[in-house]
Protein backbone atom coordinates (compact mmCIF):
# COMPACT_ATOMS: atom_id res chain seq x y z
CA UNK A 1 0.00 0.00 0.00
CA UNK A 2 1.28 3.66 -1.05
CA UNK A 3 0.47 6.47 1.14
CA UNK A 4 -1.14 9.27 0.06
CA UNK A 5 1.17 12.50 -0.74
CA UNK A 6 -0.07 15.71 -1.47
CA UNK A 7 2.62 18.55 -2.50
CA UNK A 8 2.94 22.09 -1.73
CA UNK A 9 2.30 24.54 1.24
CA UNK A 10 -0.77 24.22 2.94
CA UNK A 11 -0.72 28.45 2.83
CA UNK A 12 -1.33 27.72 -1.15
CA UNK A 13 -5.53 27.58 -1.10
CA UNK A 14 -5.34 24.49 -3.85
CA UNK A 15 -3.25 22.82 -1.50
CA UNK A 16 -5.27 23.93 1.24
CA UNK A 17 -8.90 23.01 -0.49
CA UNK A 18 -7.69 18.99 -0.85
CA UNK A 19 -6.22 19.30 2.73
CA UNK A 20 -9.71 20.09 4.16
CA UNK A 21 -11.22 17.34 1.76
CA UNK A 22 -8.42 14.64 3.41
CA UNK A 23 -9.01 15.50 6.76
CA UNK A 24 -12.95 15.76 6.46
CA UNK A 25 -12.80 12.26 4.72
CA UNK A 26 -10.39 11.16 7.72
CA UNK A 27 -7.55 9.27 5.13
CA UNK A 28 -4.42 9.76 6.18
CA UNK A 29 -1.39 11.56 4.36
CA UNK A 30 1.96 12.84 3.92
CA UNK A 31 2.63 16.57 3.14
CA UNK A 32 5.88 17.23 0.59
CA UNK A 33 7.14 20.55 1.07
CA UNK A 34 7.86 22.21 -2.44
CA UNK A 35 9.61 24.83 -2.13
CA UNK A 36 8.25 27.40 -4.28
CA UNK A 37 10.45 30.20 -3.39
CA UNK A 38 13.45 27.98 -4.65
CA UNK A 39 11.56 27.55 -8.30
CA UNK A 40 11.20 23.45 -7.31
CA UNK A 41 7.73 23.58 -8.86
CA UNK A 42 9.61 24.10 -12.41
CA UNK A 43 11.46 21.57 -12.03
CA UNK A 44 11.53 18.70 -14.33
CA UNK A 45 10.92 16.00 -11.63
CA UNK A 46 7.68 18.33 -10.50
CA UNK A 47 6.37 19.09 -13.64
CA UNK A 48 6.28 15.09 -14.52
CA UNK A 49 3.25 15.16 -12.16
CA UNK A 50 2.01 18.38 -12.69
CA UNK A 51 2.78 19.53 -15.91
CA UNK A 52 1.56 23.53 -15.53
CA UNK A 53 4.09 23.91 -12.40
CA UNK A 54 1.26 25.06 -10.01
CA UNK A 55 0.54 23.09 -6.58
CA UNK A 56 -0.80 20.95 -5.51
CA UNK A 57 0.42 17.38 -7.14
CA UNK A 58 -1.20 14.30 -5.28
CA UNK A 59 -0.18 10.74 -5.72
CA UNK A 60 -2.25 7.62 -4.44
CA UNK A 61 -0.91 4.21 -5.26
CA UNK A 62 -0.33 4.35 -9.28
CA UNK A 63 -2.43 7.69 -9.93
CA UNK A 64 -0.91 10.75 -10.01
CA UNK A 65 -3.11 13.75 -10.14
CA UNK A 66 -3.13 17.62 -10.43
CA UNK A 67 -5.89 19.97 -9.62
CA UNK A 68 -7.46 20.37 -6.45
CA UNK A 69 -11.09 19.81 -7.62
CA UNK A 70 -9.78 16.95 -9.26
CA UNK A 71 -8.01 15.81 -6.61
CA UNK A 72 -10.67 16.09 -3.90
CA UNK A 73 -13.58 14.35 -6.01
CA UNK A 74 -11.55 11.32 -6.39
CA UNK A 75 -10.60 11.00 -2.94
CA UNK A 76 -14.61 11.23 -2.32
CA UNK A 77 -15.13 8.52 -4.89
CA UNK A 78 -12.53 6.42 -3.82
CA UNK A 79 -12.81 6.73 0.07
CA UNK A 80 -16.70 6.89 -0.40
CA UNK A 81 -17.02 5.29 3.00
CA UNK A 82 -14.72 6.91 4.74
CA UNK A 83 -15.23 10.12 7.05
CA UNK A 84 -17.62 12.36 5.82
CA UNK A 85 -19.67 9.95 3.62
CA UNK A 86 -22.00 12.64 2.40
CA UNK A 87 -19.18 14.83 1.02
CA UNK A 88 -20.38 14.45 -2.16
CA UNK A 89 -23.49 13.62 -1.80
CA UNK A 90 -25.42 10.27 -2.72
CA UNK A 91 -27.51 9.56 -5.60
CA UNK A 92 -27.75 11.56 -9.04
CA UNK A 93 -29.80 14.53 -8.06
CA UNK A 94 -27.74 14.94 -4.62
CA UNK A 95 -24.41 14.95 -6.77
CA UNK A 96 -26.02 16.84 -9.39
CA UNK A 97 -26.57 19.97 -7.23
CA UNK A 98 -23.49 19.76 -5.43
CA UNK A 99 -21.46 19.77 -8.94
CA UNK A 100 -23.88 22.45 -9.79
CA UNK A 101 -22.35 24.53 -6.41
CA UNK A 102 -19.25 23.23 -6.99
CA UNK A 103 -18.80 24.55 -10.54
CA UNK A 104 -20.28 28.14 -9.36
CA UNK A 105 -17.29 28.41 -6.89
CA UNK A 106 -14.64 27.26 -9.88
CA UNK A 107 -16.49 29.55 -12.31
CA UNK A 108 -17.78 32.41 -10.21
CA UNK A 109 -16.12 32.70 -6.84
CA UNK A 110 -12.90 31.84 -7.46
CA UNK A 111 -11.69 34.39 -10.47
CA UNK A 112 -12.64 37.49 -8.30
CA UNK A 113 -12.05 35.89 -4.96
CA UNK A 114 -8.38 34.12 -5.70
CA UNK A 115 -7.24 38.22 -7.27
CA UNK A 116 -8.27 39.48 -3.98
CA UNK A 117 -6.49 37.32 -2.02
CA UNK A 118 -3.32 37.67 -3.93
CA UNK A 119 -3.61 41.81 -4.09
CA UNK A 120 -4.93 41.85 -0.11
CA UNK A 121 -2.75 38.68 0.99
CA UNK A 122 -0.35 37.81 -0.70
CA UNK A 123 1.26 40.79 -2.15
CA UNK A 124 2.13 42.47 1.24
CA UNK A 125 3.69 39.39 2.37
CA UNK A 126 5.52 39.25 -0.33
CA UNK A 127 6.44 43.45 -0.56
CA UNK A 128 4.54 43.37 -3.99
CA UNK A 129 2.69 46.37 -4.95
CA UNK A 130 -0.59 46.80 -4.66
CA UNK A 131 -2.92 47.47 -7.42
CA UNK A 132 -6.11 49.45 -5.94
CA UNK A 133 -7.95 49.39 -9.72
CA UNK A 134 -7.72 45.81 -9.90
CA UNK A 135 -8.99 45.61 -6.34
CA UNK A 136 -11.99 47.63 -6.52
CA UNK A 137 -13.02 45.85 -10.15
CA UNK A 138 -12.72 42.34 -8.59
CA UNK A 139 -14.36 43.37 -5.13
CA UNK A 140 -17.66 44.57 -7.20
CA UNK A 141 -17.10 41.25 -9.06
CA UNK A 142 -17.31 39.29 -6.22
CA UNK A 143 -20.32 41.37 -3.74
CA UNK A 144 -22.41 40.16 -7.01
CA UNK A 145 -21.61 36.77 -6.77
CA UNK A 146 -22.26 36.91 -3.06
CA UNK A 147 -25.84 38.60 -3.52
CA UNK A 148 -26.82 35.65 -5.51
CA UNK A 149 -25.41 33.36 -2.75
CA UNK A 150 -27.06 35.32 0.02
CA UNK A 151 -30.66 34.57 -1.86
CA UNK A 152 -29.47 30.88 -2.02
CA UNK A 153 -28.60 30.74 1.82
CA UNK A 154 -31.56 32.41 2.42
CA UNK A 155 -33.47 29.01 1.56
CA UNK A 156 -30.75 26.86 1.91
CA UNK A 157 -28.85 25.95 4.96
CA UNK A 158 -25.51 24.78 2.69
CA UNK A 159 -24.81 25.40 -0.71
CA UNK A 160 -25.91 22.14 -2.46
CA UNK A 161 -29.11 21.58 0.08
CA UNK A 162 -28.99 20.59 3.98
CA UNK A 163 -25.82 19.27 4.33
CA UNK A 164 -22.31 20.46 4.16
CA UNK A 165 -20.36 19.14 1.10
CA UNK A 166 -17.60 19.31 -1.13
CA UNK A 167 -19.38 22.75 -2.91
CA UNK A 168 -19.47 24.64 0.93
CA UNK A 169 -15.88 23.40 1.20
CA UNK A 170 -14.36 24.43 -1.91
CA UNK A 171 -14.96 28.00 -0.68
CA UNK A 172 -12.88 27.92 2.06
CA UNK A 173 -9.64 29.01 1.28
CA UNK A 174 -10.27 31.99 -0.47
CA UNK A 175 -13.30 32.82 1.77
CA UNK A 176 -10.24 32.44 5.18
CA UNK A 177 -8.10 34.84 3.45
CA UNK A 178 -10.28 37.36 2.23
CA UNK A 179 -11.92 37.13 5.72
CA UNK A 180 -8.47 38.25 7.51
CA UNK A 181 -8.44 41.33 5.36
CA UNK A 182 -10.07 44.82 5.49
CA UNK A 183 -12.53 43.48 3.00
CA UNK A 184 -13.90 40.99 5.37
CA UNK A 185 -17.26 42.69 5.16
CA UNK A 186 -17.76 41.07 1.63
CA UNK A 187 -18.37 37.82 3.28
CA UNK A 188 -19.39 39.30 7.18
CA UNK A 189 -22.32 41.83 6.38
CA UNK A 190 -24.09 39.40 4.61
CA UNK A 191 -26.46 37.67 7.08
CA UNK A 192 -26.76 34.45 5.58
CA UNK A 193 -23.43 34.46 3.80
CA UNK A 194 -21.84 35.23 7.07
CA UNK A 195 -24.11 32.39 9.13
CA UNK A 196 -22.68 30.05 6.23
CA UNK A 197 -19.04 31.27 6.56
CA UNK A 198 -19.11 31.09 10.09
CA UNK A 199 -20.87 27.17 10.63
CA UNK A 200 -18.39 26.00 7.28
CA UNK A 201 -15.51 27.52 9.07
CA UNK A 202 -16.37 26.36 12.38
CA UNK A 203 -15.71 22.28 11.19
CA UNK A 204 -12.55 20.65 12.70
CA UNK A 205 -11.40 19.53 9.66
CA UNK A 206 -10.75 23.45 8.82
CA UNK A 207 -9.38 24.79 12.07
CA UNK A 208 -6.59 21.97 11.45
CA UNK A 209 -5.74 23.51 8.20
CA UNK A 210 -5.49 27.18 9.13
CA UNK A 211 -3.25 25.30 12.15
CA UNK A 212 -1.46 24.00 9.12
CA UNK A 213 -1.36 27.48 7.18
CA UNK A 214 0.22 29.02 10.79
CA UNK A 215 2.65 26.42 10.81
CA UNK A 216 6.24 27.75 9.54
CA UNK A 217 7.28 25.90 6.53
CA UNK A 218 9.22 23.27 7.15
CA UNK B 1 -41.81 12.16 -18.55
CA UNK B 2 -40.50 15.68 -18.83
CA UNK B 3 -38.09 16.36 -21.94
CA UNK B 4 -34.63 17.76 -21.51
CA UNK B 5 -34.81 21.58 -21.83
CA UNK B 6 -31.44 23.57 -22.71
CA UNK B 7 -31.95 27.55 -22.42
CA UNK B 8 -29.67 29.82 -24.47
CA UNK B 9 -28.40 30.29 -27.83
CA UNK B 10 -26.24 27.75 -29.20
CA UNK B 11 -23.61 30.59 -30.39
CA UNK B 12 -22.53 30.92 -26.66
CA UNK B 13 -19.66 28.28 -25.80
CA UNK B 14 -21.11 27.39 -22.42
CA UNK B 15 -24.40 26.74 -24.41
CA UNK B 16 -22.44 24.69 -26.86
CA UNK B 17 -20.35 22.63 -24.47
CA UNK B 18 -24.07 21.07 -22.77
CA UNK B 19 -25.36 20.88 -26.91
CA UNK B 20 -22.25 18.73 -27.89
CA UNK B 21 -22.86 16.49 -24.43
CA UNK B 22 -26.34 15.85 -25.70
CA UNK B 23 -25.23 15.16 -28.83
CA UNK B 24 -22.91 12.59 -28.21
CA UNK B 25 -25.08 10.99 -25.23
CA UNK B 26 -28.02 10.61 -28.13
CA UNK B 27 -30.30 12.17 -25.89
CA UNK B 28 -33.24 14.44 -27.20
CA UNK B 29 -33.44 17.67 -25.63
CA UNK B 30 -35.86 21.12 -26.70
CA UNK B 31 -34.07 23.87 -27.41
CA UNK B 32 -35.16 26.60 -25.87
CA UNK B 33 -33.75 30.48 -26.73
CA UNK B 34 -33.25 33.18 -24.45
CA UNK B 35 -33.24 36.60 -26.12
CA UNK B 36 -30.28 37.88 -24.64
CA UNK B 37 -30.32 41.58 -26.25
CA UNK B 38 -33.27 42.10 -24.96
CA UNK B 39 -31.96 40.94 -21.42
CA UNK B 40 -33.94 37.97 -21.31
CA UNK B 41 -31.21 36.36 -19.09
CA UNK B 42 -31.86 38.81 -16.10
CA UNK B 43 -36.03 38.33 -16.20
CA UNK B 44 -37.29 37.35 -12.56
CA UNK B 45 -38.53 33.76 -14.00
CA UNK B 46 -35.26 33.46 -15.76
CA UNK B 47 -32.47 33.92 -12.54
CA UNK B 48 -35.09 31.24 -10.42
CA UNK B 49 -32.88 28.68 -12.61
CA UNK B 50 -29.97 30.73 -13.30
CA UNK B 51 -29.53 33.09 -10.09
CA UNK B 52 -26.45 34.22 -12.25
CA UNK B 53 -28.29 34.92 -15.05
CA UNK B 54 -25.73 33.67 -17.23
CA UNK B 55 -26.55 31.15 -20.26
CA UNK B 56 -26.88 27.84 -20.32
CA UNK B 57 -29.99 26.83 -18.09
CA UNK B 58 -31.18 23.14 -18.13
CA UNK B 59 -33.93 21.24 -16.95
CA UNK B 60 -34.57 17.22 -16.71
CA UNK B 61 -38.04 16.14 -15.36
CA UNK B 62 -37.94 17.66 -11.78
CA UNK B 63 -34.31 19.04 -11.70
CA UNK B 64 -32.76 22.68 -12.94
CA UNK B 65 -29.15 23.36 -13.70
CA UNK B 66 -26.90 25.75 -14.14
CA UNK B 67 -22.89 25.66 -15.15
CA UNK B 68 -22.07 23.76 -18.28
CA UNK B 69 -19.96 21.24 -17.03
CA UNK B 70 -21.84 20.29 -13.82
CA UNK B 71 -24.22 19.49 -16.36
CA UNK B 72 -22.21 18.20 -18.62
CA UNK B 73 -21.76 15.69 -15.55
CA UNK B 74 -25.07 15.09 -14.68
CA UNK B 75 -26.10 13.70 -18.53
CA UNK B 76 -22.89 11.49 -18.50
CA UNK B 77 -24.22 10.05 -15.31
CA UNK B 78 -27.81 9.95 -15.42
CA UNK B 79 -27.59 8.34 -19.10
CA UNK B 80 -24.32 6.63 -18.88
CA UNK B 81 -26.11 3.71 -21.48
CA UNK B 82 -27.26 5.70 -23.98
CA UNK B 83 -24.83 7.15 -26.96
CA UNK B 84 -21.14 7.63 -25.95
CA UNK B 85 -20.78 5.04 -22.53
CA UNK B 86 -17.26 5.99 -22.65
CA UNK B 87 -17.37 10.08 -22.51
CA UNK B 88 -16.98 10.03 -18.54
CA UNK B 89 -15.09 6.51 -18.20
CA UNK B 90 -15.56 3.75 -16.36
CA UNK B 91 -13.83 3.30 -13.52
CA UNK B 92 -12.06 5.26 -10.95
CA UNK B 93 -9.13 5.82 -12.47
CA UNK B 94 -10.82 6.28 -15.60
CA UNK B 95 -12.43 9.02 -14.33
CA UNK B 96 -9.98 10.71 -12.01
CA UNK B 97 -7.73 11.42 -15.42
CA UNK B 98 -10.91 13.02 -16.99
CA UNK B 99 -11.61 15.06 -14.63
CA UNK B 100 -8.26 16.29 -14.21
CA UNK B 101 -8.22 17.51 -17.94
CA UNK B 102 -11.63 18.83 -17.00
CA UNK B 103 -10.50 21.37 -14.29
CA UNK B 104 -6.90 21.73 -16.31
CA UNK B 105 -9.70 23.03 -19.21
CA UNK B 106 -12.04 25.52 -16.66
CA UNK B 107 -8.70 26.78 -14.66
CA UNK B 108 -6.31 26.74 -17.04
CA UNK B 109 -7.53 26.56 -21.12
CA UNK B 110 -10.89 28.69 -20.55
CA UNK B 111 -9.95 31.69 -18.84
CA UNK B 112 -7.34 32.90 -21.76
CA UNK B 113 -9.54 31.29 -24.54
CA UNK B 114 -12.77 33.06 -23.45
CA UNK B 115 -11.02 36.65 -23.47
CA UNK B 116 -9.62 35.35 -26.83
CA UNK B 117 -13.47 34.78 -27.71
CA UNK B 118 -14.74 37.47 -26.60
CA UNK B 119 -11.97 40.05 -27.90
CA UNK B 120 -11.86 38.68 -31.50
CA UNK B 121 -14.75 36.90 -32.11
CA UNK B 122 -17.56 38.43 -30.15
CA UNK B 123 -16.66 42.02 -29.91
CA UNK B 124 -16.17 42.64 -33.97
CA UNK B 125 -19.79 41.11 -33.81
CA UNK B 126 -20.92 43.43 -30.80
CA UNK B 127 -19.14 46.64 -32.70
CA UNK B 128 -17.41 47.20 -29.35
CA UNK B 129 -13.81 47.99 -29.68
CA UNK B 130 -10.68 45.41 -29.19
CA UNK B 131 -7.99 46.10 -25.95
CA UNK B 132 -4.70 45.04 -28.07
CA UNK B 133 -2.98 44.62 -24.92
CA UNK B 134 -5.58 42.19 -23.29
CA UNK B 135 -5.23 40.30 -26.65
CA UNK B 136 -1.71 39.97 -26.13
CA UNK B 137 -1.87 39.32 -22.73
CA UNK B 138 -3.95 36.28 -22.96
CA UNK B 139 -2.26 34.83 -26.36
CA UNK B 140 0.78 34.56 -24.42
CA UNK B 141 -0.86 33.06 -21.21
CA UNK B 142 -2.98 30.92 -23.71
CA UNK B 143 0.70 29.78 -25.78
CA UNK B 144 2.06 28.75 -22.60
CA UNK B 145 -1.36 26.19 -21.17
CA UNK B 146 -0.65 24.74 -25.19
CA UNK B 147 2.63 23.96 -24.53
CA UNK B 148 1.62 21.64 -22.03
CA UNK B 149 -1.14 20.49 -24.14
CA UNK B 150 1.47 20.06 -26.79
CA UNK B 151 3.74 17.65 -24.52
CA UNK B 152 0.39 15.86 -22.81
CA UNK B 153 -0.87 14.88 -26.89
CA UNK B 154 2.57 13.26 -27.83
CA UNK B 155 2.23 10.63 -25.69
CA UNK B 156 -1.67 10.69 -25.43
CA UNK B 157 -4.21 10.80 -28.44
CA UNK B 158 -6.53 12.22 -26.01
CA UNK B 159 -6.37 14.32 -23.01
CA UNK B 160 -7.25 11.63 -20.61
CA UNK B 161 -5.92 9.07 -22.34
CA UNK B 162 -6.93 6.57 -25.64
CA UNK B 163 -10.64 7.63 -25.77
CA UNK B 164 -12.42 10.80 -26.40
CA UNK B 165 -13.91 11.98 -23.26
CA UNK B 166 -15.69 15.56 -21.73
CA UNK B 167 -12.35 16.52 -20.93
CA UNK B 168 -11.78 16.96 -24.92
CA UNK B 169 -15.08 17.73 -25.84
CA UNK B 170 -14.76 20.89 -23.22
CA UNK B 171 -12.56 22.72 -25.08
CA UNK B 172 -14.36 22.03 -28.44
CA UNK B 173 -16.53 25.39 -28.12
CA UNK B 174 -14.02 27.62 -27.27
CA UNK B 175 -11.57 26.15 -29.84
CA UNK B 176 -14.02 26.66 -32.23
CA UNK B 177 -13.62 30.24 -32.39
CA UNK B 178 -10.06 30.87 -32.00
CA UNK B 179 -9.40 28.42 -34.93
CA UNK B 180 -11.86 30.97 -37.42
CA UNK B 181 -9.86 33.46 -36.32
CA UNK B 182 -6.23 34.94 -37.15
CA UNK B 183 -5.11 33.90 -33.68
CA UNK B 184 -5.96 30.45 -34.79
CA UNK B 185 -2.17 29.19 -35.35
CA UNK B 186 -1.98 29.21 -31.41
CA UNK B 187 -3.72 25.65 -32.15
CA UNK B 188 -2.75 24.43 -35.36
CA UNK B 189 0.87 25.90 -35.27
CA UNK B 190 1.53 22.90 -32.90
CA UNK B 191 1.83 19.24 -34.17
CA UNK B 192 0.40 17.38 -31.41
CA UNK B 193 -3.11 20.12 -30.47
CA UNK B 194 -3.44 20.57 -34.38
CA UNK B 195 -3.71 16.80 -34.63
CA UNK B 196 -6.11 16.55 -31.45
CA UNK B 197 -8.63 19.41 -32.60
CA UNK B 198 -9.00 17.88 -36.18
CA UNK B 199 -9.81 14.76 -34.42
CA UNK B 200 -11.98 16.42 -31.63
CA UNK B 201 -13.88 18.87 -34.43
CA UNK B 202 -14.57 16.23 -36.90
CA UNK B 203 -16.93 14.45 -34.79
CA UNK B 204 -20.37 14.11 -35.76
CA UNK B 205 -21.63 15.76 -32.78
CA UNK B 206 -19.46 18.93 -32.78
CA UNK B 207 -20.43 19.53 -36.57
CA UNK B 208 -23.88 19.55 -35.57
CA UNK B 209 -23.22 21.86 -33.11
CA UNK B 210 -21.29 24.30 -35.44
CA UNK B 211 -24.54 23.90 -37.85
CA UNK B 212 -26.68 24.83 -34.83
CA UNK B 213 -24.15 27.99 -34.38
CA UNK B 214 -24.37 29.28 -38.05
CA UNK B 215 -28.42 28.87 -38.26
CA UNK B 216 -29.77 32.23 -37.87
CA UNK B 217 -31.24 32.70 -34.04
CA UNK B 218 -35.19 31.77 -33.82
Amino acid sequence: MGSVNVYGPPASTAVARVLACLLEKEVKFQLIPVNMAKGKHKAPEYLKIQPFGQVPAFQDESITLFESRAISRYLCDKFADKGNKGLFGNGLLERASIEQWLEAEAQSFNPPSSVLVFQLAFAPRMRLKQDPAVIEQNEGKLAKVLDVYENRLEESRFLAGDDFTLADLSHLPNAQYITGTDRGHLLTSRKNVNRWWEEISSRPSWKKVVEMQKAPPS
